[in-house]
């Protein structure tokens, strides 16, 4: 630990690094231009994006989407000639929107459209919608200290905007988004009928950002549904003006038998170690309504590309390389899940697990989960990565559907592109194709091929 | 020298400070921190924005957009209630472009219409427009190669794609504009009739790119204009399956006398010290079909809004803080000249100029212009602003605007956003409002903001 922490600090200062680790310096800073020479001036992904996303368009776990998108992800890996490439059966929630939603606020006799969309795993609401007067809270507590006598019978509408102060926009995700997985069930428990959630963005515009949410056992299952922030705006600005403001919406949304579906798997064959593996992945499902350009075509096409700029610069890997294409991020997580059951029970022995899925955006770091000791070993490529702007290794976690991976030692690592633009499109209709930058796109693969690269050279 | 260094490495390596500096940092980073929160939750930016990209509008050096946006931003430093705002008398090239340009490859008898724009500064074609033989070169040395027999009386297509590999985009713009600026006189020279330039962008698109291009004395002064990229393409492939291919182009522009223009400044009076002076500035002027939205509409209210948000936090200045609308930066750069000879005439000493003149993106550093002394002293914020996601302090320029004062001692800033969008837009019609992110323009106003704060403190 000394000798790595010693070497670290060397290298960020500049200093002349000892001659061995100097040799390794040269050799690998001239393989990582070539990855990123190949990625920018060569690269697949935009154009397997541009498919995946305007062809194969929406693709939500159990949509005929989803199994095109199974379909196509594994064509591009054998068009790439991957050593092998194949499916991994997966299981999967089976929810269904329906007819599109309809909802108006009632502000006495004058009544006004607003966007929303049912969260996914929702209800549908009875025949004929529900309404109902509609209360505002900012916070699961102030929701408890109105009390089921303020609560029961009415709509509770969860408003409390992402704070636009983080930095890091996840942060503020983080801290709004318990509204919408679990607002329905918090207003259930005091006998409300039905909950709408401000969407899960900075920006006001009229799209309505789903996303997942859950039923608390024992709550009863009320309607759910996110309403776009200029709508939330106006809602709230109604309320204020008339506490007697009522809402109306109705939904179609169902959930269906599971579905077969799976996990689509590429490999490059390690020639020392055949028997180990390094991952790196993105999430195949998106939401119904949106092309899912950031969220996550970008991670899968990245991916796919990380793999075939090595295949492409004839790179042997001491270790199998695979991209993994995860089914099921967004509403049940069981393509992660099933990954990892599999590599257990195949004793496949995963060295490291890279995710793509915060867009596709400027690559600023990577997230790392390990020991301090392999979180070190990482940042030693400090200055590697620092050439291409890369210069946070180490905040941030791994990433979703890699995460099972973490109970058998394998490091996660997450890409982390540049967050502010992310929000304006997650779970939206807007989140499509030409939202990514051919660029952006590509320097995320050609980061993630760097540390591939990396990890398979040197282990962790 | 030795010193500052010292600090340096260890503020990097993240190892304690010296105890006298640990309580600035404190101070700083509180402050900082207050500077950010008040750009992200209170900004003004984007509507002043908003406001000078699809009100205002174009605005050309002496066109009406240009006087509107002079009146605009004035007033929105007074809005904002700074100490003084005046005008400074500017005289600027006045070009205008007069009605859409015409431009055909004709191969054979089919006729393909393809987008061009007139370069800045070029003449008109003869009244019927220019026609001829088109011959495509990638440098001026292949133009030379070819000798004026082969050139003489035909039209020259210069072809260089900017450098996709290269990771800063404007290393890949320096490597190509020479095409743009003097591409039409090293054609002329051996007797083209015209000059075609591939548009400055890594995008495949329909846009042309406009920009400035000047005539060497004494070669003819032959018409100039930018084709889109796509057209680009398209000519280069027509003309290697038929090198008979000819180019027909019509263009109407002319360059009047030059026209009474001001540059825009607004002040905070320094406390300790109101003779000395730090400016930040962008440049208020754009093309004329484009709303200049990153260039430079971003960097101007990034200028004001830096200033706005010390005043807002009651910060007193020691030194007079200066926003300046540098105007004519496009095609002459009347307004950055003129504000340095009138600092020197009345010794308005100017320790330091930032300037935003690279897109309203994602900041990631600052350029700095200054001797290695005062380089290492700014580098001792490294810790302040890595917390924002700046890591690059030093790499880079300050900026067009600010150049002249360097003569004077002043160091030059420049804000260095993330540059992979940048030519996406540059120059051409969709440099519009709707492709500046909220959050990342008010991050470019804070990190300005910061380094104002921090020069204004510590002095360089």
């Amino acid at each position: 630990m000394k000798k790595l922490i010693t070497a670290l600090s060397l290298s960020i200062t500049g200093i002349a690094l000892p001659v061995s680790a100097q040799t390794d310096f040269q050799t690998d800073s001239v393989f990582i231009r070539k990855i990123y020479d190949t990625a920018l001036a060569e690269g697949k992904a935009y154009e397997w994006l541009r498919h995946l996303t305007q062809q194969v368009g929406p693709r939500l776990s159990g949509s005929e989407g989803a199994a095109k998108a199974v379909v196509y992800t594994k064509s591009a890996m054998e068009g790439a000639h991957f050593d092998n490439v194949f499916l991994q059966n997966v299981l999967v929630p089976h929810w269904v929107r329906g007819a599109k939603e309809k909802a108006q606020l009632i502000n006495g006799k004058q009544k006004t459209e607003v966007p929303i969309a049912a969260l996914g795993g929702s209800v549908a609401t009875p025949k004929g919608g529900v309404k109902g007067k509609i209360i505002e809270v900012r916070s699961f507590q102030q929701l408890r200290d109105l009390g089921s006598d303020k609560v029961k019978g009415k709509i509770v509408f969860f408003n409390r905007p992402m704070d636009p102060t983080k930095i890091n926009t996840f942060e503020a995700y983080a801290g709004a988004v318990e509204q919408r997985a679990a607002g329905a069930s918090e207003a259930a428990k005091l006998g409300a009928i039905g909950s709408i959630t401000r969407s899960m963005t900075t920006r006001l515009d009229d799209f309505p950002h789903t996303g997942s949410m859950r039923y608390a056992s024992g709550a009863p299952m009320i309607p759910a549904a996110a309403i776009s922030t200029n709508g939330a705006e106006l809602l709230s600005k109604t309320i204020k003006e008339n506490p007697d403001t009522e809402f109306y919406f109705e939904q179609y949304c169902e959930t269906l038998p599971d579905a077969a579906s799976h996990n689509v798997i590429g490999e490059l064959k390690g020639q020392t170690n055949a028997d180990k593996f390094i991952a790196v992945g993105g999430h195949l499902d998106s939401w119904d309504f949106a092309q899912g350009a950031h969220d996550d075509g970008s991670g899968c096409v990245q991916s796919i590309e990380a793999v075939r700029i090595l295949k492409t610069l004839s790179y042997q890997p001491n270790n199998t390389l695979r991209a993994v294409m995860f089914m099921n991020e967004e509403n049940g997580m069981r393509g992660g899940v099933t990954y990892a059951d599999s590599a257990k029970s195949k004793r496949e022995t995963h060295i490291a697990a890279i995710e793509s899925d915060h867009g596709g955006f400027s690559p600023r770091g990577f997230g790392i989960v390990g020991t301090p000791a392999q979180k070190a070993k990482i940042q030693l490529w400090t200055r590697l990565f620092a050439a291409y702007g890369i210069h946070e290794l180490g905040p941030g976690g791994g990433g979703a559907d890699i995460g099972p991976l973490a109970q058998q030692g394998t490091v996660l690592l997450g890409l982390m592109p540049d967050t502010q633009r992310y929000f304006d499109y997650h779970h939206a209709a807007n989140d499509k194709f030409e939202t990514v930058s051919k660029r952006e796109l590509e320097l995320g693969a050609a980061a993630m091929a760097s540390m591939l690269y990396l990890i398979d050279k040197y282990g962790l």
